[in-house]
């Protein structure tokens, strides 16, 4: 996909409605509708969106698991987040972003004023909506997004553009401590875990070590730089521990949401270590705090959504020095083909999808 | 209990043999016997103990709970860690201390060679032998000590500086970040429990809040500054969330072991901030990862042992500031009554008890 | 100075214009002159001005130095900075903070887009304008200040509220690191210099070391908590090394902008330790680095303004445990009688004096 | 240089004298001399020297500037300290390495007693005994060398080894902050500034600027990875500004020890970066810290020696993974060109210039 002409991209939306991705009811299922293009209010933007990429939540929104039930909407609303795309309309108070920028997502809309988001801590803002979950989302032709909520960006094709978003889900992942000269896993080859490879091994990381149970995936961390890829049904502890001379690994990336996995990371840490925990975990997970945590003196960091800017600006940063996100993305398609889509990711034999919105007739 | 002539002090040992505190089989029970005065090795100490108090640990080896089971001895072997004293010999090479110093031990003998050892984490030395758990304890007259493990101190009753070493946790899971102008709970008010609401209120903790369901320990907790005390059958999380404006505790110590103080620690901490781990759990607990620490965007730190020497220069410090543990020893007995001590621990009675081996008779 | 009904408070203004001290010229000098009270923008709040202290830069505006030729204005333009006051009136789209509210101001008005707003550091915007310095100031009887800029606060009178700027680079500069347990020294007792030894005592210091050349300012920092106060033409290294065992101090404090002291500072500080530079220098300082920086292993953090709202929320904390800054305010005056105060600041006979423009006639 | 069978290099010496450079007197000059082979006392190790790189201080050291006869000796002594070789013999009671194994030197011997030591900061020992300066040195065909300052490593030749001891003196600076996309300057592009560019680039750094006034060392940056030298008499300020996007580098690593430099580091350092000194000035800097140091909000790092060990890990780490100190090496020659060596290293026509002692006969 390459960058249009920026006349074709900042012509004005041809007519008054749109196509979009819209959960309909509080049921399974979603369906392609033909909808008002929204009107960006004070201090929004609107986005017409080139590339909107698929990630395993919109599935869950998609299948209505508890998760979706307890957070999604309230439905009929468009879903989808992961998205880039060149803003055409600005509405009041927007004067930072020019019209014919090309924008990412940072799609945690958080208020600015809790003591959260006062103290260098937006994401987790106590009054967080986010993107396609409690506000119409992008899987449509066009988006409205707070102008707070947009990083104008350069260089970047579309498709990678959108995955800026989940790229900066890994360097939170991987940056809340240091990185270069150590060993790490990264647990789960999911596309975050994969990135979080590349990301790992470009920041200087002495060895990168990837686990999973998908055989796809792990030939993808292989391509993605880890150093050794690990089947987890192996004796993922044993294995690591030889690797790194008895000590264990320093760092642990827990990209899988899985319990075995977890418990695979809190054994392979070295005494002191650090565990970063981002996939998340539909069931409780049992856990042997004494052996596990306390008496390793683990530091254990929870991460969600990304540092608004820092993690933004290391993203950009990492991508202009030739991080390559491109063996992740394995399929694109177009907004219509959304139903395959998912089944391909709910099967586990993709990396990421991009879904083309504009590729669909108005 | 007061410092005595420093003539006495240096006296060596009279005779041969010593009264000591001894775990003789692999069973519940112990007893006082007259064993050998032990001798100090290259780089060791031999230290006259005046003051060793009682830790739950020991009332687990004396009980002979799985733990016990798992890591004690064998047996027969003296047992009891927490301790100061008189250095009355010194082993060949042991040079930097003096006999006649006060001393207290730090009671993780590590190894100094090992990866942890040789990166700031001596704590979580990957060979770790622990006094009266390992080695030959303090419930005894006299014990022997690596000089590298001895921190010599003055100014302090030998009962006070014996808690220099539970203190040393207090103030390591204090300071794993800043305290000053920080909302705190502290689940769970045992011994440890309990100082660390004394260095909370001492670096500036803008409000301490004490949890716990035994209510001579929250009567304690009071004592020792907290700004409210709660009853951990309470609503803990509702009350907490009230007393900071919506927003949630910035630090908790989890001091309890307890699963359920665990979760309400847990529920009542604000989002992105920070919890440590010390009260060990026996069994399993069960955590909604996803709600209760990633999206929450949590801190974890498990903590075991003391930073060498960073706690102890911030222990004894606190002291000098005027920290004053004493309402937190209840008891002072001599050695032969364990028994006594030992029940009073485990019945929740008691705050610190403290052993007297000189009152024994020789 | 109590806090007046809210029905008096929330008044609009009666009239038109205002007293004002204004710069007139580009020349020494500085008139109570009759002004348009101003109107509040977009975003912008009108506030009563309560209290309003007086600042060295200040003093240096009306003699107008070479900084103040360098950076103020242009002229004509009311001056001042440290306030606190009452909201009375709001522009459109200002909404979080009500009339009524008592508020203190963070007078650096920042851009919130540069790299520097966008990562965590918009004390140091690359745009940021001063209250007072660029933009109209508070030494008059209503300032307009954006509603971004407005603290909120309760329970204080409005001469402790308005020293709650100043106090934020006392809370700044000590909390750059950890300060519980270690021992530090203040260079310089003017009033940052006195606040930051309150400070610093709070949040559990093990000794605080003052130092000035004005005997009433040693008295204040003593009065203040100072454990020791030191004049500074003595010999302030060798008095600090003999207090500390021969280590030297863990902390350093530069308030003073003062060549000598800073060397001093640098002579007590012990290896590896910190040294945080607040005081204004107005002529280049000779420093042999090897010596005193780079073989001592130092860490030295320049300090400006105040971490947005980091440090707010801690100084709000502090004053809450009942940090007592009131032993340095030593004038209370109408705004008329401003050329005295700036001639009491100038001659060092003065701790913090407070203008009180709702003293005036209108 | 490849490593040669075991069994050789397991040979004690033959005979009992050795081929040293000794500084005879006070005063400038050094020679060969046949001096006897020291004997290893407690806890030390023999080791034969295979490598022995030349360092700036060595040539201070030859000419006996000030700084040499402030802190040298006292004569007569061998000097050296850069260093790899294989151990002969041992003392009592060094027991962790054994004969044969290959090592380095951490060249600070300390005394792993003082508040530095015993808090993590033993790079700043307030005892510290430098090998080669305070203690016989290695430009020698062994040397005596503390155990606990032996780096024992595997499959680095031995001049890469040597190579180890300044290299991690760029690891320490560049790592006092974390660097993965992060823009840098190192300003001098002597051996450790050389190696530093390599290192932040292995590190992920964004971009890597270098700066030097000799055209041969600008080459050889631009070899070791920069992505744009500059000439030190050019404007590098205003050069990196522009290459910034205006906003100025995040890192700064002052290598040469000039003033000149060291401004051009301050202006062009972002607000709020971080700036590590490491190059020793031989004069006092005159610095205007309100201008180039407060009110840009800097972190000023005073670099020396290595942190034991968590430097050296990452060294090990950072060639394990690649990093190529080769280009640096510009000459080997014999312990007994000496001379020339140091003329070269004086000149500023040469990277690192390795001795080999045993190429001499003995």
């Amino acid at each position: 996909m390459t960058t249009q002409p920026a006349a074709v991209l900042e012509a004005p939306p041809v007519g008054t409605t749109m196509r979009a991705l819209v959960k309909e009811t509080a049921a399974p299922g979603a369906a392609i509708r033909e909808v008002p293009i929204p009107e960006p209010g004070p201090g929004e933007l609107l986005i017409r969106v080139h590339a909107a990429s698929v990630c395993g939540t919109d599935v869950h929104i998609e299948r209505w698991d508890p998760w979706a039930q307890a957070n999604f909407g309230p439905p009929p609303m468009t879903f989808g987040h992961e998205m880039a795309g060149v803003v055409v309309a600005r509405g009041p108070g927007a004067t930072r972003i020019q019209v014919g920028d090309t924008v990412a997502a940072e799609t945690h809309v958080v208020d600015w004023t809790c003591y959260q988001c006062r103290t260098g801590r937006a994401f987790v803002c106590q009054h967080m909506r986010i993107l396609g979950v409690h506000i119409p989302g992008s899987f449509a032709q066009y988006v409205v997004l707070p102008e707070s909520n947009a990083w104008a960006y350069e260089g970047l094709s579309f498709e990678v553009a959108a995955l800026q978003e989940p790229l900066g889900n890994a360097v939170f992942s991987a940056f809340v401590e240091e990185v270069a000269g150590q060993t790490a896993v990264v647990t789960g080859c999911g596309p975050i875990g994969l990135m979080s490879i590349a990301v790992l091994k470009k920041a200087g990381a002495r060895a990168v070590y990837a686990t999973d149970i998908n055989p796809e995936r792990l030939e993808m961390a292989r391509r993605m730089g880890a150093d050794l890829v690990l089947d987890g049904r192996d004796d993922v502890v044993e294995r690591l521990r030889a690797e790194t001379d008895g000590n264990g690994v320093d760092i642990v990336l827990e990209m899988s949401g899985s319990s075995a996995a977890l418990h695979q990371g809190l054994g392979a840490v070295t005494n002191g270590g650090r565990v970063s925990l981002l996939g998340t975990h539909s069931t409780p997970a049992t856990i042997d705090l004494s052996k596990e945590i306390i008496f390793k003196g683990l530091r254990i960091y929870g991460i969600t959504g990304r540092r608004l800017w820092e993690t933004w600006y290391r993203t950009t940063a990492l991508l202009e020095e030739g991080l390559d996100l491109s063996p992740i993305i394995t399929h694109r398609m177009p907004l219509s083909d959304y139903a395959k889509a998912f089944d391909l990711v709910a099967s586990g034999h993709a990396g990421k999808i991009v879904l083309l919105p504009q590729e669909e007739q108005l």
